[in-house]
């Protein structure tokens, strides 16, 4: 594969002259999430005018031959098998974590420690006590200049930044009602294995750490506010599943994660706050759902069709009033201005491009950028509380502050 | 106005010679219910065959001219002020109660001691002892072969009498997850004035009574389970209104009911349920939705777009799967081989004239109706188990058996 | 019993009061359209305030068991055989004519020429000489006072009766397409028998004037103005099917009449309008689909959701600017301020009681009622120029004036 | 690092090992189709395995300075001012045309001589003489193993690929009616300059040209039958124009293409086609919609919900039938096997990404890429035939063989 393609930044543009200088980004994992972390990385440059060039100097993963290949594919100019090492590297400034939730706090730690920005995969971590001691870590880091970023990528789909500007406007008044469900159905066929994302020890929890986090920060982001408490339900549907590898009547293995979870809150404002996360939820794919009800309008999204945004405003007269459809494909809206004419829809991995342009920005700009792990802390807060609220009969559960 | 066209029964069809007989029903209340109700009793023998024909005797309330303009305009033959000389009436076999939830257990106890069947608007009533009561006038009514229904008439909305069929087919496989919200927004506008459906005395509680009983009651009659428990919380947003009759910033007083609860729980199944009801959801009118997630398919629902079912079929092919718009207006739809052809879709009064079609063959069979007075009161303790849960820090809260 | 918050019917009308003088109505058909406008004659009383009480006379069918029994179960005091004998009765003052359109001119013009006020089902008649027939007569009723009405009764959906209103307002500016497609698909299998509607002799034409009939009514109704002239094409794909009461392979006939047509044409204010209408469009049950697009604004409409009308205001801002969801269910849209609360949809049959309805005001104060015979022939001249353009290689045709 | 359920892209796959040849592009034109094509050529190696790695050598434009930084931004290696240097280079053995449609005939046919594939964007060209030009010079080009691709990208939607596959299996039957409609509104504003776009030297034709070439390909691939004849209107609200640069009340030019067009045709095999397209549709952004009818089932696609394809079953039960919304993003879903999870959408410039490696995998096997030069011209001579239609009265005319 021919090299010529190699990520230069665009520096033809006013804001990033040819001397935009270049960020070194080093990445840990390469499955899923680190491909699309480097579609981002790729991208950012070809399509926004950037203050900093991001290069792409490593990758990491534990089995050689394959983080060489991904390196080769992914367009990453080097690969590790330690991640000690990428954090180690000179030419590495930012590390970009990847893996699975058990070594975020880990490598994060150290990345920090090594004097490296971070961006890290949400969830933060498996634990309240890692998140700690990585928050703990980033201030610290912050004081030498240092920043540091969760991956929460769906803030940055434009139809959710664009409601957020909208909350953040007025449009919606006070708000009510916060609504968010997040349905999968992966899990539904009691034949799929038992999967790392399905074991504790490595994912810290089931949806409610895969999805519920997206969905609690989605909800205190738009809603400008946190939850104060929660009152939780989990489930675990199929509780034993064939061992990797297995055929589906081969030997089983407990599921030791939820399968779903529903809870309820309060976000300090006082508006009620409603949330269902599910990976059994049969024909739902990627259905996060968000509804905010306020005394002046409302707010309607689903990932399922993410270049809409459904506004409903309830100022209108009621003889026009309802739910309007808006394309949020128009160049002012969020990071739209870099793409395609109005109604020309973006994807999936978009967001990843436009958490690597807003990261740039900070790190160029020295300001924080968000969400930071302080924000993934009080995420883990929250699952925390759902966690210790089901166990406790469902007893509405204070957020730790 | 002429009254050539007074019902009489459609005696044509074969199983309702001309000698169908007259079961003469009379009605209490002529409001919103009262005529949505009377709409059903005028139209069903026009459509549907019918064992017996009803009547439409007498309609009682309180102010004399307003009600004798009223059985004018409905197709009532006479009118009552009393709702005791109503049910005291030999002609008047069956007595449909359209009164605030306050008023139903002393009217439906007197009826069935008349020797009357009743039919009872929801919810039955604004106290689990006064629906425990009433249910024991039925069940001791039932031995002399009377009858009772209370008013749940989204079960007769073709759609949902359909997603009733399906699951009892065994088409949605175990059942995972209920999930139904019913939202409005007509108390968004804090001068709405302090109407008897906000104080408690009257109605019993707000959008939990009014919406939430609906919703509990739909979930379990799909899901053919009750609620083993639930967990919950209630707001009221707006706590003072304006006393009706007053100006918007006239003499105001307290909001005694909720505007708006969450909750979830565990059907005795173990599937999780979710419910959430709101007066102050802008934008949404009337949107009672309905999802069911199961092992083998899904259904979804809203009662917005009432002629339409979602169902996704899980053993679709993967490449042809997805929720299908199944428009429930074929001839071997539930109540549809009386109606349009199909695409002709329904409004939401058709639901009345499906309730009076059932009970009439219930009564004219001697079978007992769905729901009866029992399932009427199962729900209430449902909604005080809510309102207990709510009280008791979201605590879980067993329904009372 | 309270009723402040219950949008009862208006019991004090000063128009309804019990001396609204009847209007005796003879109906001849008694098949699907007969029960529809039965159903609009029994209801419109029960619901609107009225000037004239319209009183079922009589329903009139050949067969006489079948119309008797037909009389009763739709609430006719009367049966006829004749029709004939029907528009001689005395108190019949309006006649309703809901047969096939073979017979529409013939009896049309008698009851007129009887000094009945007429209304007739759509299409006015099967070929322009007869509708031009029945116009002139219409025309010379209406210097003795007499009116007459065609029954394009998807006019009187009320998100359709919105939707002009909103182009009367100049809400969408001056209009640059009207697109209008009626879909259906039970002629998709060619096992169907060879119905009248199959045939060209009892109804004239097939898709063309049972659902074009309806397209370009609406199209010119909405747009306010009338085709200068229109290019066609027609297609019957299944030219022959089983004889009525024959097996699927018993013997057949031909199929005389189109199952799809295609054209466009241009209002006379320039715009573009293009119309599709098929029997053979699987998966479309009663797909009657409106959009407009103008200068300020666009509208849409699907039958199939008949309660729902989008609009989008082209004067929004671009960043919130989309195609909005209207429920039409509020009291102050058309004809809503007699039935329920919003978010309570209306359902396909609601147009046949605003129908009976507008007719009625009409008859009370002598203004002519929309859409007019004369309105129909027009329509009739459109169908005409169709047939005629793809007669003759889709050459565009004017349509006669 | 866990991976086992992560469908990361396959760095194993042996077609892409790291010895994959280059094929050298060269681009003409980096407006908004360069722009959209260069990150189809960035991203293809990344993300699918390829025969062939494409290496970006030169982007081409008149203006040095801007086509400098063009190519440093788009990620090419050089710049080059005039095309026939461009096509001149030995590095460069694929030109991907991408300048309006006055420049393609030359511009192809000389790469072709200088031995190069050509990829030229649509319309193929602005004439049928062009196109024919182009055809004959590809077919000639053929011969000795060059191989040419008209950019018609909406093919390569995965939705519209699946669906081409379904009709392929006979899923939809035999088709009736194919229904395709492309709507914008960028022009609704009379404001909008006079750009090459409005230009018929420049653009060939308007809307027809624009978004007619896009409908009538999609149309005739997914039938897999071409147009026999059409009968067409054509139509330009908006007459003139500001010239570029002039302010809104400057001097005006005149506009010399259509605004909107509307067309019916049959294909060969007797399915009825309808088309519209228009850039004053206020509202519709990029609303390219297709609609199939067929014995058997039907489709429906919508460009603005890209992700989605609908499908009715004709062969389900009626009870359960209706058209479901199937997420186009399964695994084994056209191009889908290298993106992302079930319900992670993808955007418009994914078109891009698989039209190139389509078109690397046809260059490396030596196979006809699709659609070839000969169907860009079959489709120019569809539009010709639709203005020849449009210029004598709408008259049926058969597409030129």
């Amino acid at each position: 594969m021919s090299n010529e393609t190699a990520p230069a930044p665009a520096p033809g543009r006013p804001e990033q002259s040819g001397s935009a200088p270049p960020l070194g980004v080093g990445m840990v994992g390469y499955a899923f999430m680190g491909a699309a972390h480097s579609q981002g990385w790729r991208t950012v440059g070809r399509v926004f005018g950037l203050p900093l060039a991001p290069a792409m100097r490593a990758v990491c993963g534990r089995d050689g031959d394959a983080v060489r290949s991904a390196a080769e594919r992914l367009g990453w100019s080097a690969a590790e098998t330690d991640w000690r090492a990428l954090i180690a590297r000179d030419d590495v400034h930012l590390v970009d974590i990847c893996t699975p939730g058990e070594s975020h706090a880990e490598i994060a730690v150290a990345a920090l420690e090594a004097g490296k920005h971070v961006l890290c995969e949400k969830p933060l971590a498996n634990t309240v006590a890692e998140a700690e001691a990585m928050a703990a870590a980033a201030e610290e880091a912050r004081a030498r200049g240092q920043l540091t970023m969760v991956g929460f990528n769906y803030r940055r789909t434009p139809a959710l930044a664009h409601a957020k500007r909208m909350v953040d406007e007025g449009r919606l008044g006070e708000l009510r009602h916060v609504r968010v469900s997040y349905l999968q159905d992966w899990l539904v066929d009691p034949a799929f294995p038992l999967a790392w994302r399905l074991r504790r020890e490595a994912a810290g929890s089931g949806a409610l750490g895969d999805l519920g986090a997206h969905a609690v920060d989605i909800a205190q982001h738009l809603a400008g506010a946190p939850l104060a408490g929660v009152s939780a339900q989990t489930e675990t549907f199929v509780t034993e599943r064939p061992l990797p590898g297995q055929p589906p009547d081969g030997e089983k293995g407990p599921v030791t994660v939820d399968d779903a979870a529903v809870f309820n809150g309060r976000l300090t404002t006082g508006a009620l706050a409603s949330f269902e996360v599910s990976r059994v939820a049969a024909g739902r794919k990627n259905a996060l759902r968000v509804e905010l009800n306020g005394t002046r309008g409302s707010l309607d999204f689903d990932l399922e069709r993410l270049n809409e945004l459904h506004f409903h405003d309830h100022t209108d007269a009621a003889l026009e009033s309802g739910f309007r459809r808006i394309l949020v494909t128009e160049p002012d809206h969020p990071y739209l201005e870099a793409w395609w004419p109005p109604g020309h829809g973006l994807g999936y991995e978009h967001t990843f491009v436009h958490q690597a342009r807003d990261l740039l920005h900070a790190v160029a700009t020295g300001t924080d950028p968000e969400p930071s792990f302080a924000d993934g802390l009080q995420v883990q807060r929250v699952l925390a509380a759902v966690e210790e609220s089901a166990s406790k009969n469902s007893a509405y559960t204070a957020v730790a502050g």
